[in-house]
């Protein structure tokens, strides 16, 4: 069990219009999470995560493990530093060029900081190859920092010069086989943001610098957005919007909304725009020498942490997906020299921390505000900041018998009435909310209605 | 439950002396692993990890955090870019620049690739500060990738130009309090070799280019290793040893032997080398600005994959610490069209394999031999040179009734003879063994007699 006074978190009081290590304040996330103590601009475009941050991206790697995995992804680690060489022969070193942060060895041997790795997988795949048409369809990832030397680093995590991204690629014998996996991951993908219970919509997208037939962005509404979409409030079908005005929908006919959005997630099918130039083969049933069919998929993790919270924080307090959110439960003790004090004293508080991580299966996310100097409101207070879902005090009914203990959730402003309950009907609220797995939810149910 | 057939590890047979994308093939580590398809080289000194070694790396990662958090650390994430100025104030980017990569981004801001980050930590502490002395001691950690030019990378993931590390950083009041975490993160240290059972030993070593005032190096006692150890055959006492002659031991008077060894963690402690010159300090009882005292500590991760197969590997196949071989258990059935097959058929070892996983508790620790069209000698000498630790073979015996499995242990060459187990047996031997939690042990046993 954690205790608050040991995490650390260093706050910070942003002045208005503030400008921090020469970046400008321009969004929400970017200042509850500098103010909160979760995370520190070293630069331009570059941040620390500090510890309870940490905490979320571990949570939000876990289930992205747990979603590709089960999507049949097999997990490797590339080197971030790609040979030029590789982007020279695909021509992305030319095309992307401005984007790419460069190093040069001591022998003069040039090489990027990879953005991403389609390059660098086909370069495995013609290393190790030809590979059998039987040992297809192939499904590797990996979880990396990826860099891009962004010209104008803005909006702190939503769009920095090193962030953590899953990359996944697919190789494969055939469009059809390509296609069968874009839609595996595609349900992964479903799965994930269902979990992390965020409005989360898919549209078609063109495939850009990528190359390839088949592109979808995942994009996340949000105001902070630099993209923007046309909803449909009836049928909930999506698009991407390049024009300002507002279209019908082509399902219902109803008008159609015009929404910022965040891109977290993208998926292609790439063809052979990369295993051709770098000669990624495979033996085909006839032993004919044949590029592979490529797909890639990628989310962007540090992103997501962000666009999470500019999706459901409100202007002073940070809120979270009950999946990743640092800790799920706080607990605050009486005042310490209080008559609640008397009765259910620290020792008391511990024990209910031990129980809640132990009995009701909420193993190291709980966590105990051990500031009793304070008074109960002043902690309450400091606790919406954070966004705590759950928070549990140890106040007058305590002193009852048997006590009863007061259950607050969080609500996008500020938390819900509390819910007087005894220890045991505690330990079983928060043992069945514990024991819900709910990556395996059905994927249907989200993003039902949406553009192909 | 994993199939052999569905995963990458592409194979592959090395002519003597062979030369791999310009890197000569020097020790057993670089050979067998590249060999048995768990690493790849993409250039010189840099690796694709695939996907067998990379399930060893996600085991030791959990490993390390287990015990560097159980000592009271906490996570957190560094860029690994730092800014060159930073280097610049401490003179460390004078003293090792030439092992350093260099990065300059489009507005010609100059930034390393950090293959340690004293400096980012110091100036976090700085910005973040002054700390009260209330706030300390404080232990902070990550784990990512580092970053150094090797004038000649050579051993393959012994001495790479990126590889993965923990590192760690405490920060101080005083520098007894810096001796008490230096403390708990040994005991750290002596946990996680001993899971490992890896014949680790602690040497005091000069403080070099890092600085401070104690440092000691863990050294693993292994044929390829670079550094040289003098060490007590009787009192398991061990010193580095820069001279070519053995000496007596100091302690039992015994002729001391040279052993070769590598290096895999070291630790330090720092004082105001860094806080100092990029003043990170906290603020004392008496209110008064000081310098923080700092130790930090360092394990590669990569390294120390590629240190235990040196450690234990024969030299045709591979060997693992149980803790961390990709599998703990391969299950062989017998020959497609074989009189057990007929008895024993896919159907009985698939549910051998799901028992194994779901009532043994060796879950996504089991896999499935399934080219069952080779003879099950044939799948047995395969698997020998992987170092499966537990082999169950569906054999013979499998039509008797009750049926019984041969259940072989890796020993350093080949495997034990079978034990015949019935499947009520082998259930309950493989449980208990899956249900020791061995992290747990007295850390005490390891490292026992060594030097200061």
């Amino acid at each position: 069990m954690r205790y608050l006074s040991q995490i650390f978190q260093p706050v910070l009081t942003i002045p208005k219009d503030a400008i921090i290590k020469n970046t400008e304040i321009t969004c929400k996330s970017q200042k509850l999470l500098l103010e909160c103590g979760l995370v520190r601009p070293t630069g331009s475009g570059l941040f620390t995560i500090l510890p309870l941050a940490r905490r979320v991206l571990n949570k939000l790697e876990a289930l992205v493990i747990r979603c590709i995995e089960e999507a049949g992804a097999q997990r490797m680690s590339l080197p971030s530093l790609t040979a030029a060489r590789l982007w020279e022969k695909t021509g992305r070193l030319q095309d992307v060029g401005a984007e790419l942060m460069k190093v040069e060895d001591r022998h003069g041997k040039k090489y990027i900081l990879s953005p991403t790795h389609e390059e660098a997988v086909a370069d495995l795949l013609a290393d190790v190859g030809p590979l059998s048409y039987k040992q297809l369809p192939l499904l590797l990832y990996q979880i990396s920092n990826k860099y891009r030397d962004e010209p104008r680093p803005k909006h702190g995590l939503l769009r920095s010069r090193e962030f953590s991204m899953l990359d996944a690629y697919g190789a494969h014998a055939s469009p059809e086989c390509a296609k069968e996996t874009y839609e595996r991951v595609t349900n992964a993908y479903r799965k994930l943001f269902q979990t992390l219970e965020l409005p989360i919509y898919r549209v078609a997208a063109p495939s850009g610098a990528m190359g390839g037939s088949l592109s979808h962005e995942w994009q996340l509404l949000a105001d902070a957005g630099e993209d923007t979409l046309q909803l449909c409030p009836e049928c909930k079908s999506a698009m991407r919007s390049e024009q300002d005005s507002s279209r019908q929908c082509v399902r219902c006919a109803s008008e159609m909304q015009l929404v910022n959005s965040i891109e977290v997630g993208h998926t292609f099918v790439l063809g052979a725009r990369y295993s051709e130039p770098l000669r990624a083969h495979y033996a085909a049933v006839d032993a004919a020498s044949t590029p592979l069919h490529m797909s890639c998929y990628g989310i962007g993790i540090t992103r997501l942490l962000a666009a999470s919270v500019e999706a459901l924080a409100n202007d002073k307090a940070l809120r979270w997906p009950e999946a990743i959110a640092p800790y799920r439960v706080l607990i605050i003790g009486p005042k310490e020299g209080s008559k609640e004090w008397a009765v259910h004293g620290w020792e008391e508080v511990q024990g209910l921390g031990e129980e809640l991580e132990n009995e009701a299966g909420l193993y190291s996310d709980v966590v105990l505000d051990d500031r009793h100097t304070h008074t109960i409101g002043r902690r309450m207070k400091a606790a919406d900041r954070m966004g705590y879902p759950i928070i549990v005090v140890c106040g007058r009914s305590t002193t009852e018998q048997p006590p009863r203990y007061e259950l607050y959730r969080s609500k996008r402003v500020g938390y819900s009435a509390p819910v007087l309950l005894t220890r045991a009907e505690l330990l079983a609220t928060l043992a069945t909310e514990a024991n819900v797995t709910k990556v395996e939810v059905n994927p249907k149910e989200i993003c039902a209605a949406e553009s192909s």
